[in-house]
């Protein structure tokens, strides 16, 4: 008898070993009976990103792509959450011009900052680009990376959306949260590759988005160290680095990943170059395109100054890139709609 | 009997769930009775290693630091592998000049092209920082990235050290290699912060030190992106980007990071700053200056013009940084070394 439970034990810690090595071996997205994307309604779109990531998971295949190279880049602005009326750091910088004018009593004549404490930023941005450097340099300059952190931090607590009343935080599309969550089940490094600038976005989206401040790429203005009473800073200079928008986005990608990613998601002709420096690449590729076609639960726009998509719509279609009708292809669009 | 069989295997699944678990949460490095760092030396450099891994990987101990916060920074250059008797990356511009010469006629007489053609680089860098920049815009500049990560890989395969006739890549510290690993085992991610050029370290820092492109901090030239008969390419324009090193390396980190990291490791005043930033953070933090001690196996060096350590020496003393001993502390240098 002892010597059977012996033999019984054995057989059991073996069976067990087993069982141990088929579940961590098994894909937890796809042991799973849950549907990973349940605000995608089922088409073209949701069809296509799952064959996609299926195709590259699978080992063994022809078209199986090693982890350290499962990189998908995003686009912020319009592509994991909304930008109208404006882009949010554009509110952002407004709210931090309003706080900072009883420190600056010139403004009150002085534009662009005159018109927009009048309350008319139409007026304050008829100096065009250069009304707006003046607007962010004076908002985003002038501090430590630190200090700009909590300024950040403390503002994007708060602040609301003027139409829908919801943070900003949360005006986040639902879809694209699955998406991401969806991507990193499977092994992929997802990089936010955004025109806005990488430290108002650096404080949030570990919190809303799940991305690390490492995989954060954006704009940025120059930084210099100094020592201040011993203690040393970085110092944020009104000076412009880097614009991370249209050819700038693979410039980024390439400083900051140096690999070329497989997997490109965004809603712009800004984003287009980052769609085909992706799609150059050798093996397996998925670019999509959100297309803003509702006007009811979200905008519908791809005409505009801002978030425009002229071209790249038309580069899609011709090759065969996916895009997402936002009307037709999400069941939900924002976290906190009823479902 | 049969009912005897399902309690001893229920038992026995039990048993062995509770040993999985155990065996997942256990530290893999603390675990195992191998030292994890056979080439150190007992001594306090070693010790001050040790003591500080195991306090912040300590959970529930108030000097515990999660997983996304345990980042080591390196220097490079002196730090990973030897910089003697020139930064490897000026051989290889030495290297590019000759090659590229039959194309460029006119570098028979102009300099500083001309005196290093006749094998006379001291001639050549008498014109100072602007000649080096030249050679170093001439050799790194003018082709797409793709191109130079090919020209890149071809050369570190076969380059060797005019003294010691290694490789390049075997010029390297293997306790600094077990060092590496130690810290990777332990949670940390390790990035190069270096001088150096970012785009020439990345083709191979993977394979040498296990650092992938997007853990590498380096200098930089510009980047442009272009379409070439359609296809996208980034093409390395001669004009500097970013200067990664002394109150750059901080820079360098914030911009690429985001985050302070909480130990640096570095060899010269080059690394001064970005000891400065890393040890102002708050919670534990950890320094090392590797010295070079050891003329008979390495070379002994801390008052060069290159790699020169002086303020470096006399913070780390006054701030009780960990200052390495070459000669007394590294029981092997180089990894082709006998054991």
């Amino acid at each position: 008898m002892k010597h059977d439970i012996v033999k019984v034990l054995t057989l059991a810690v073996l069976m067990m070993a087993a069982l141990t090595n088929v579940a961590l071996a098994a894909d937890p997205v796809k042991s799973s009976k849950a549907d990973p994307l349940p605000s995608w309604n089922e088409g073209s779109a949701k069809k296509a990103i799952v064959e996609f990531v299926a195709k590259v998971t699978k080992k063994g295949s022809p078209e199986f792509v090693p982890v350290a190279e499962r990189i998908a880049v995003f686009d912020n602005d319009g592509t994991l959450w909304a930008e109208k009326p404006m882009p949010f750091q554009a509110f952002f910088t407004l709210d931090r011009v309003k706080a900072l004018a009883p420190q600056h009593p010139e403004w009150q004549t002085e534009e662009p900052f005159a018109s927009l404490l009048k309350g008319d930023p139409k007026a304050a941005l008829a100096g065009g680009e250069r009304a707006v450097v003046q607007l962010m340099m004076a908002t985003h300059a002038g501090m430590t990376t630190d200090e700009f952190a909590k300024i950040v931090s403390d503002w994007i607590a708060t602040a609301k959306h003027p139409k829908t009343g919801h943070l900003f935080t949360e005006m986040v599309y639902q879809p694209m949260l699955e998406l991401l969550a969806y991507l990193r089940a499977n092994g992929f490094r997802t990089y936010i590759v955004s025109g806005g600038g990488v430290e108002f976005m650096r404080p949030w989206t570990e919190r809303v988005y799940g991305i690390p401040p490492e995989q954060v790429i954006g704009s940025s203005i120059k930084l210099k160290f100094e020592l201040r009473d011993g203690k040393p800073v970085l110092v944020r200079l009104p000076e412009i680095n880097f614009v991370d928008d249209g050819p700038g986005k693979p410039v980024g990608i390439q400083m900051q990943i140096g690999r070329r990613p497989i997997a490109a998601f965004g809603n712009s002709d800004g984003d287009l170059q980052m769609m085909q420096w992706t799609a150059a690449g050798p093996g397996p590729r998925f670019c999509l395109y959100v297309h803003h076609t509702d006007a009811e639960r979200e905008w519908a726009y791809d005409r505009a100054n801002i978030g425009g998509l002229e071209k790249g719509l038309e580069e899609a279609r011709s090759r065969g890139w996916t895009v997402v009708d936002m009307k037709a292809d999400w069941k939900r669009v924002f976290p906190f709609e009823k479902e």
